[in-house]
């Protein structure tokens, strides 16, 4: 025989208890902190974290849990929850975390959809089960996250357990079972603004591979000496799959509760010494805020991995002044979510201050794993001259291939990649930045106006809170951009004063056609600004009445 | 349809062409620098090493080479051996790395175990090919690493090939083969002291896993801010699988060639912006007494790891003083090699100075990818004390499952664990130290006496070059130490300055029987100390005449 097949290298397979084991073993004192629903805090370690998710998992497994069931989730970022991220997965079923925040009938839908069979809820989400019980009769039975009596029995659920209760005799060790790495662990579904969620199924594989590649140096860098905290919700996209990659490198962890402001997000970065968070901009200008307010410092804080929307440039310089560092990450739930994220290489880093100031605001550059190619509406290739626009497809490991059931179709292209949606382009550094979601490009005189940059300019104003830039039907220009701005508390602004801050920020044909101060944005489940609304209530705006 | 089986991510293959293009695509002008074997130095990019070993792989599917089929390569560290490294396994092929400081029955018995179908090699090594010609028929061609004209056409070859006149015609762009990541892509014997070499065979998957563990910021640390100059030889482990991480990361990456001396790579650290060496430490000290000799500083080198051997206390000291950061790394042949790191974790980085240095100068802890038990005589797992020492066994998906055409028999236990032959033991903080290999190890009045512990205190005096320590028989105790020492050129120590310095540094019954300074070491092919050999010539020496 001449010819050699495979390797000789041992077949361990990248499943998501290597990942809690790993940590158990090696860094079983490192700790992990949750906020709890009345405000105090628990606090306990990599050890206990194991041992009590072994014990979950052996109660699940009790329950009639087995390879392939969908396990829903309707919880804050606190230990129970991370705890079902590793009991839930570890027995091959799948976690299925749920947007509270999505509106009823499509958490009936996705619940009913995904086949749930066990709901494991927090007591605060108690009511919503009670409200929808009678449209999601696959769910065999509610396990509340506590211990029984944290509440007053509900009246209203058939086959309610305590998560606590269901634990406790449970043993604290267990063969996990074998299975391929390719398994489903997680779902997350996504909420479009128009039709129904579609599921994105995570394996273990995709996971422990995006969980490799968050922790380099160039990304998100993670180690042991880090305490990561993350702010993105565990329902969105995982917590930008911060559970398993602080779990590899054995960074303490601190899961922030319910309660996402200022004063409680501060405290828990000054006094647990957290080094590194992620979020929307949001809620880390709200800490921001405070500590600017109270004229508190951040603590042993690092690094901010902002992501979901763009930077704003304001944001970022006013966490530089406080000695940390605003990273700007694309992604989506799609992409596990790291897509690209704005780390200098060599040659950004020799660029001129206000050059790199720039070029880090810009969605970054792609990290080992993720492809990526910009198509312009012919079908080519844009060139990457950091000017030319097209749609944006990925390709790696970390990345869907399409929805659960099917939904949406096929998704990828002949090669392999995946419409992110997004529109941008890359630069000569390999750069690449967001000009707009697809649906949101305003086109004008054929030209593409960008939603994004003009926001980001609008926000850095002093009195603006939220800005939104929508097309508006135009009949010679076909479409115009249009701004709504909320304003900051007591601030006071109006058009003409808008109008002159835009004249040499923007070039001309830029300007919208008309400013609108507004008292609210409506918003989506996922905290962005839900631009479709505004569209479809402004788009003969700009009509001859 | 109530299960989910498999994830819905993207099926990506970790093969060793997406490094290349990860490297080509998002670093093309990040410099990759080799000595040439004239001591000039050669410098391209990513971007033309990706397209020269896309030449390269076209030139040899040319040639025939195909999935499965073996390449051996005889070369020293430049970017000729680095394309191979690229364009062998790119096409399914296995790039075999020979240690051309093996004997050559050795070399002529590896070279047909592996059923080599082409040879790549150095001019250097054209005569060892001359004299083995005759035993090594598999051979279909032999392929010299430069031009035609480089060196005076070989009269004793046949089939002679130049490699830049093979891949000169060649298109530079490549549709790489797609395959199972399981597929082998490298293979490199391991020189035992006893029998023939064994060969260890690495699989795309596992390559491009060890990639993505040395990058993280507690293990080798890889960014594309590094200049990474490896002075493991390519066919030591794959230089460490440095030339496969560079790539992932796209750090700046440095060739040194064949003259691994002092002045030469230092000339390199110094010019070339090094941030991070590997290397067995006999090389590392050449660089730093030339450094102390010249009083030269030693640019922005940062880290050292090092590995082969013990990190000697002293040599950490003086790099410490330069301001260089050496760092203790495990592993073997077999691992890939990484198997444990000596980086601080957060209750190590509690332990006041004193202790702190003593606890890396362990072996250290594990990585995520890798698992670790320490089994002894009696079969029974030894408790993490850091003191109780047995057979220290790993599994992990880097980690060999076993050898080439079965040689060694069935290596993993039950629990799929495979056997290092290093004997040690781990610490209330998950920190392994060696204690010795299990052939060397001292075995007197039924306790263990640690020969690299001895070693390691007698190299820290001033006029010590190199020192082992091996047993010798003794008729009361089984077995006793005795201390082989050669010394510093112009150094002069004898036996009573030795054992009154080793007075109050080991226990009393550690003390060697006897101590020699002798003239030379007997040293294997990979630059360890041969204990074998000592061993069988001094066995009867504390016997009565």
């Amino acid at each position: 025989m001449n010819q050699i097949n495979y390797g000789l290298m041992q077949d361990s397979a990248l499943t998501i208890p290597t990942l809690l084991e790993h940590a158990a073993t090696n860094h079983p004192d490192t700790e992990v902190v949750a906020r709890m629903l009345d405000g105090s805090l628990f606090r306990y370690n990599y050890k206990v974290l194991a041992e009590r998710a072994r014990k979950a998992a052996n109660a699940l497994s009790t329950l009639g849990v087995k390879y392939g069931d969908v396990v829903g989730t309707l919880a804050w970022n606190h230990h129970w929850h991370m705890e079902c991220f590793y009991a839930i997965p570890g027995l091959g079923a799948v976690c299925h975390t749920i947007n509270p925040r999505l509106f009823e009938e499509q958490i009936v839908y996705i619940i009913n959809h995904a086949k749930n069979k066990i709901l494991m809820l927090d007591q605060d989400f108690i009511e919503l089960a009670e409200r929808i019980v009678d449209q999601i009769p696959g769910i065999e039975c509610f396990v509340i996250l506590g211990a029984e009596g944290c509440v007053t029995a509900p009246t209203g659920l058939p086959n309610v357990l305590y998560y606590e209760d269901l634990i406790k005799n449970e043993p604290d060790t267990i063969q996990w079972p074998e299975f391929d790495e390719r398994t489903a662990s997680g779902l997350c579904y996504t909420s479009g603004t128009t039709g129904n969620p579609k599921g994105v199924l995570y394996s273990h594989r995709s996971t422990v591979l995006h969980s490799l590649a968050i922790a380099q140096p160039d990304n998100l860098s993670l180690s042991a000496h880090d305490c990561v905290m993350p702010v993105a919700p565990l329902y969105h996209a995982q917590s930008w799959g911060l559970p398993y990659g602080a779990c590899m490198v054995g960074a303490k962890f601190i899961l922030p509760g319910r309660q996402l402001d200022g004063p409680n997000l501060l405290e828990l970065i000054r006094h647990e010494g957290v080094t590194t968070g992620c979020g929307v901009p949001t809620i880390w200008t709200m800490v921001l805020e405070h500590a600017e307010n109270k004229n508190l410092d951040l603590g042993e804080l690092q690094r901010l991995l902002i992501g979901g929307t763009a930077l704003p440039t304001s944001m970022r310089d006013r966490f530089r002044a406080k000695g940390v560092s605003a990273v700007q990450i694309w992604g989506m739930t799609e992409t596990s979510p790291m897509g690209t994220i704005s780390r200098t290489n060599r040659e950004v880093a020799q660029l001129d201050t206000e050059m790199l100031d720039r070029q880090l605001l810009k969605q970054g550059r792609l990290p080992y794993g993720v492809k990526m190619k910009i198509v312009l509406a012919d079908g080519s290739r844009a060139k990457h001259d950091g000017e030319t626009a097209g749609d944006i497809w990925v390709k790696g490991p970390w990345i869907a291939n399409g929805y659960l059931h099917g939904d949406g179709g096929d998704m990828l292209d002949s090669e392999g990649y995946f419409p992110t949606g997004d529109v941008g382009h890359i630069d000569q550094y390999g750069f690449m930045k967001i000009t707009d979601r697809s649906k949101d490009v305003i086109k004008s005189g054929g030209e593409w106006i960008s939603s994004i940059d003009i926001e980001d300019i609008v926000t850095g104003h002093e009195a603006v809170s939220m800005a939104a830039v929508v097309a508006a039907y135009h009949n010679k220009w076909d479409e115009r951009p249009i701004l709504f701005i909320t304003l900051k508390e007591g601030a006071v602004l109006d058009k003409t004063t808008m109008q002159d801050y835009l004249q040499d920020k923007i070039v001309k044909w830029w300007m919208p056609d008309d400013i609108l101060i507004i008292d609210e944005m409506p918003m989506t489940a996922t905290g962005k600004i839900r631009k479709l609304t505004l569209r479809e209530q402004y788009w003969h705006h700009l009509m001859p009445e």
